[in-house]
């Protein structure tokens, strides 16, 4: 994974801890519940977006480069078959 | 919703937010894309967890509860047929 | 549940057999798999839609309507607590 | 998608059929609300089953095997790199 890459990915992880804090504090303000359910929900599809991105990011430098060097050192003894296996198990993961 | 409802959630809530951090963690060690993945699935889980007790306390103190004083004041006003169409928004945006 | 209910759930069934239909002329047609997974993403939200609507439901009939005679058979000797609880297990596996 | 994959898919897409007629069904009878529910919530888990199955499938031939000539008539013309941002682009249908 290239830096651009990561530094797009660490901005939406930091912006979901900010989300996170934020579901704390609903908690201790006693806010509605529903407010609360909403914030969760939001969590959520940035979780899901943040997931697609770092799978669209690793079908690229770790499948579809496997051999050309960009790949992950874990990708790298694997065969494409072996790694398809993997990716429909996280995709499962999440699927599920 | 009472003090130990409150309490669990919180503490739910803490958990994820240390789960994130992890995910942030992971991010900046280069970590493999497909453990990360799994992370990211893990915390899905949680959040909806967390949503799952959320939801079931609101219904216990808010919908079913109205009327008893143990609702929220933002459900106090509400007459139960809002509060169920309310209920129904709210899982729909979990569930689209 | 009334019967203007159960003919809008009904129907929202019978349109989720056309679709699900629909998949499998596609599978046969050898159609681009992109496009029948679109479909079947389709599928996947009006199933959802389905759920909420029948959960809806079932609070306002079953557990709101507990004790009024306009519960299910099946409801009728649980407690409220009880109803709750497995309103949550039934969540739960929705969002799981 | 050889011959052997796509009868496999149909076999799951028709036992998916199934399990929606067995949703009509159970409407028809007036079951118990949860019940149902829990019926819709294993639809949907076939569902996502099926989604997976065919996307590593969709990977496998006509991703990875982009200019082998496995891969289907839609994709040959596209760049691997369209390929992924169509890939993104289903991915976040299901995970939205």
């Amino acid at each position: 994974m290239n830096s651009e890459s990561q530094k797009r990915l660490t901005a939406r992880v930091k912006r979901i801890a900010g989300q996170v804090t934020g579901i704390e504090r609903m908690l201790a303000e006693r806010r509605y519940c529903v407010d609360i359910l909403n914030q969760i929900a939001a969590v959520r599809s940035a979780l899901d977006a943040l997931g697609v991105e770092l799978l669209t990011r690793h079908l690229e430098t770790c499948v579809l480069g496997h051999g050309s060097g960009s790949e992950h050192e874990s990708a790298a003894p694997m065969s494409q078959e072996q790694l398809l296996a993997e990716v429909k198990t996280a995709l499962g993961r999440f699927l599920k």
